[in-house]
């Protein structure tokens, strides 16, 4: 993916600034303690992805009204007039049960997305102060440094990361066991800063189920960046596109995501993993 | 556990010293990118773990050399004199496996065990610069904060840890799955991190097998000073004491912990476990 002709590096500015806004919601209610019996939508989590949220949606309709927004939180907004082929995909906090036990891991995910191919991707940690910003065609950096992927051809030498393997089910847990078992160490409990570590040539693989766009537009950028390759589960890009008057937004989402930081090792898992939908 | 009666203070300031000096030599490495066909031995976590213990090993020789050491990568020294009673467990980096992905919630782990018990535990992150620091019969801190475990006393409500569920095989697994799919969230990933965030009132059960004495020592004071319990699975305390002449120093560990801020929760998961050995 190149960038659009009429892509503008102001939008990576207004995505700084996105995640700026976010971070000082994330900071205020990290480690908030809360009554464990009290319900999940009163919780500090709750309370912070949606005031997270409308704080960047209302940065973007004030700055890019013509594009459109979707966020986790509050959903698709259309965007008006010409500018309409570009959408912010928002998750203000990805990993909310690392967010609500405390572990710093968690990420606020920022997206652009071109006729429903993501051109822009930040990954923020506000807690730990860093953040990986991916463009496409242009070297992803992480505080402003350039980074790269290392190089790890070989399956059974590849460190995996997953968030958790309670996220495979059926035929697809099938088919991760299937790679777990073949690579050097599998992990757990990462969110998405494990795309960024992967990103930092400190990983070689992550590959998860269960997604949704928000969950992954931003990681796309990122890691192709930093010279990886990211797709589903069967090799194909992973894009969406909302389908005006579609009453399931839904339709056509992949879930399932393969990133390795070593294109070789990309193909391998991929013929591991087998998987056929 | 109370403190002996010729515990000395200086043996809290003693343990920060150690855990600033283990600080300088994991900080140096965290994050050093290596080629992934190199050998395990030439890594830069194995390199970081011999140098950071043999930092610790050098400043007790000097200023408590009647103390015994025990460390995970130099093995046993025998104290002289008087104050052999106190032997100093050490695990310079406890999570080898994210300090290798450059996930910053690995740890340092400095404890003083008394005639077999813990009592003085420090939990160090020189990344995030975590400090948690439990002594017998004193509250516990974080950065010198006192910090206190919440009440959960219902295991359908607790968020639950474990380093990876790869720890668990046989007996062991099938306890471990009855007790994880009784509780809210089964979450990975955290090592040591996971009994701070417990101390800190942010996550209610940490459950644990294939452990050894230099990964839980330090866990026990912190975990109790905090107000929470941390025993083996059937409830007994998590004791050691090398065995003068043994020729198997790991005759005697128990390898299973569960740790639970609520009381009555870590007798819930005690029943759940229903562990017999």
């Amino acid at each position: 993916m190149s960038l659009p002709s009429d892509f503008k590096d102001s939008y990576v500015d207004l995505a700084h600034q996105l995640a700026d806004a976010a971070a000082i919601v994330t900071r205020k209610y990290f480690r908030t303690q809360f009554d464990v019996e009290s319900k999940m939508d009163a919780s500090p989590v709750t309370i912070a992805d949606k005031q997270a949220e409308t704080a960047m949606r209302e940065m973007l309709d004030r700055l890019v009204p013509e594009h459109g927004i979707f966020g986790e939180e509050h959903g698709l907004k259309w965007g008006s007039g010409a500018g309409s082929k570009y959408t912010w995909v928002l998750d203000p906090i990805d990993g909310t049960k690392s967010f609500i036990t405390g572990k710093p891991l968690f990420g606020t995910l920022i997206s652009l997305v071109y006729e429903g191919s993501p051109v822009l991707g930040i990954i923020d940690q506000p807690i730990t102060k860093e953040r990986w910003v991916g463009v496409a065609g242009r070297p992803t950096t992480l505080n402003g440094a350039p980074l790269r992927t290392r190089p790890c051809p070989d399956v059974k030498l590849a460190y995996l990361y997953a968030t958790t393997p309670h996220m495979f089910s059926g035929e697809n847990e099938t088919a991760f066991n299937r790679l777990r078992d073949s690579v050097r160490i599998p992990m757990y409990g990462c969110d998405c800063y494990a795309y960024g570590l992967l990103a930092a040539g400190l990983a070689d693989l992550v590959v998860e189920a269960d997604l949704k766009p928000y969950d992954y537009m931003a990681l796309v950028p990122v890691v192709q960046g930093a010279g990886g390759v990211m797709t589903d589960w069967r090799g194909r890009p992973l894009v969406w596109q909302p389908t005006p008057g579609a009453t399931d937004l839904k339709a056509g989402w992949p879930g399932e995501v393969c990133a390795a930081g070593d294109p070789a090792l990309h193909a391998k898992a991929l013929a591991l993993l087998d998987w056929k939908h």
